[in-house]
């Protein structure tokens, strides 16, 4: 553990990437072009915080477990799923960016996938990235055995249920449905506020809660460590979207590689909209704060500490 | 086992439509706006063709395995199974008649989800649709067991590499790719053959074999019982594709529930357009008895032979 966060946590994308790049279909498996349109999103030099976090919870639940875990396999337990997870991230921005819905033009500095590649074949590549992303997590590991499969189980069905219309689906419903009515014409702050986090926790919370979930998951944790993992993920995602919003605000095209201040443009409710930046700011430290108390009970924190501090001082 | 086939299809379409009932969300779960989108298109009088093939299969699979089993055992543990592929199927038509795709706005004798709810509206219910088929598969089932657990999990990789880039998906892709090209560009009958097979092998006949299977893994079936399961639905695949060409040159929109002559008018390559219509009839009819003799090395067949006289002689 003597290295870096960053070294960590730059060590973990290289090894998620390869990981991806061994998974996703090639012709003759598939047609070339939808091999070609699924790898433009998915290597589009993302942060991959979603599958980071998914490893980095399979290792503090090995390390409560058994506290010398033979150092890979934790990792190689739990690299479907953060490969699921991140198909199914990336899946939900092609199609977030479609004309109906966001009608983005940039993503991560580059064209999104519908100005690329053309509308249908954006929604057809977001298809396949969903659809793939269960295929990653039910691929049989060799001697991973019935209790492997009972885990695999547990985890499609989580992630399933954080993707769909009870959760980033619904999400992205609430979100279409806000936009430019000012969170439903609520006016005042503290109805502005439920409104909005209900969005938020469907739409970017469930998908983060079920990355550290289904790390826990499929290193074999407790339905009591999962819990943990799960109270402190719920927190983390708060305090993502709320950082994310204020940089919607502050941020510049360079940096963000995507469209700045499209969120006000689009008078979509956000935290700076409602509570203004000060207080944004308070209330995102504060939701880091509580990542870091959820995890008290855990004898080992790995690196799930580093990754709250991370998201509460991302600039981009 | 004295009922008609049309008996036993009515009440088994019945079932179905229970089970889909109880298993879509509904709010607070989920935002009421994509509950209502969801059902809008799972409940609009489809025939059920996929998820009855599901439990047709669990029930000859189960009677080999125990010439007595519990009548409702079969269905009961192949219900999840035939449910998904139903959503699976629905998502698909809802994702393939968008303006950018084949933009359609009549399926069966209503407006297209799009039509009714909006673009990103009906984007986003096919991928809840697609989504909620993955809770559908994974839930637990009470004393269902490790095995029980194993069969899931199975069941998600068969459906979920059925449903994808190698698949559905990318039958899609070949599909919006080869409109308007006249089966790229081929001009000799034995080329635009093997084109057109490819395209409908992933895009209807993938979907199709994963309907038996899924039955045939989730009812406990041997590899060998599923893999015969698989060869007699892959013929069946192909007699369903031919006969819903040829329905779509002869059929009638009354008839149809949709638009007929499209394909035609969007230049797409079809079984009519490059063998005629005689010769689909004949390769539709080899198509069906084939689909017979797959199932010569099963003990009982169940209503698997009636089903492949159906497709073979549907009339919309």
């Amino acid at each position: 553990m003597s290295q870096s966060f960053e070294q960590y946590r730059e060590r973990r994308r290289r090894e998620i990437d390869d990981a991806l790049e061994r998974i996703l279909p090639i012709p003759p498996v598939c047609p070339g072009l939808i091999a070609e349109t699924m790898r433009y999103s998915v290597f589009a030099g993302g942060k991959r915080l979603r599958p980071i976090l998914t490893l980095a919870a399979a290792e503090a639940v090995s390390s409560e477990e058994d506290p010398q875990p033979p150092e890979d396999l934790p990792r190689g337990l739990a690299m479907p799923g953060a490969c699921a997870v991140e198909l199914i991230h990336t899946y939900s921005l092609v199609h977030d960016d479609l004309p109906p819905m966001d009608d983005d033009t940039l993503r991560r500095g580059r064209p999104t996938a519908h100005v690329a590649f053309g509308e249908g074949f954006a929604i057809l590549s977001g298809d396949a990235l969903l659809t793939h992303a269960f295929v990653a997590l039910s691929q049989p590991r060799s001697g991973g055995g019935p209790d492997y499969e009972r885990r695999q189980i547990r985890a499609v069905a989580r992630l399933a249920e954080a993707a769909g219309a009870g959760g980033m689906v619904g999400g992205q419903v609430l979100d279409l449905n806000a936009s430019g009515t000012g969170a439903e014409g609520a006016n005042r702050e503290v109805d502005a506020d439920r409104v909005l986090r209900d969005m938020h926790e469907r739409k970017t919370g469930s998908l983060i809660r079920a990355a550290a979930v289904v790390g826990g998951i499929l290193s074999g944790g407790t339905d009591d460590t999962v819990d943990v993992l799960d109270r402190y993920a719920a927190h983390l995602g708060l305090a993502f979207q709320i950082v994310d919003d204020i940089l919607d605000v502050e941020g510049t095209v360079a940096a963000l590689g995507k469209t700045a201040g499209k969120d006000a443009a689009a008078e979509k409710p956000t935290y700076p909209a409602i509570h203004g930046l000060e207080r944004s700011r308070v209330l995102a430290r504060r939701a880091v704060e509580a990542a870091h108390d959820a995890l008290t009970t855990m004898k080992t924190k790995g690196r799930l500490a580093d990754i709250a501090d991370w998201v509460g001082s991302r600039s981009h």
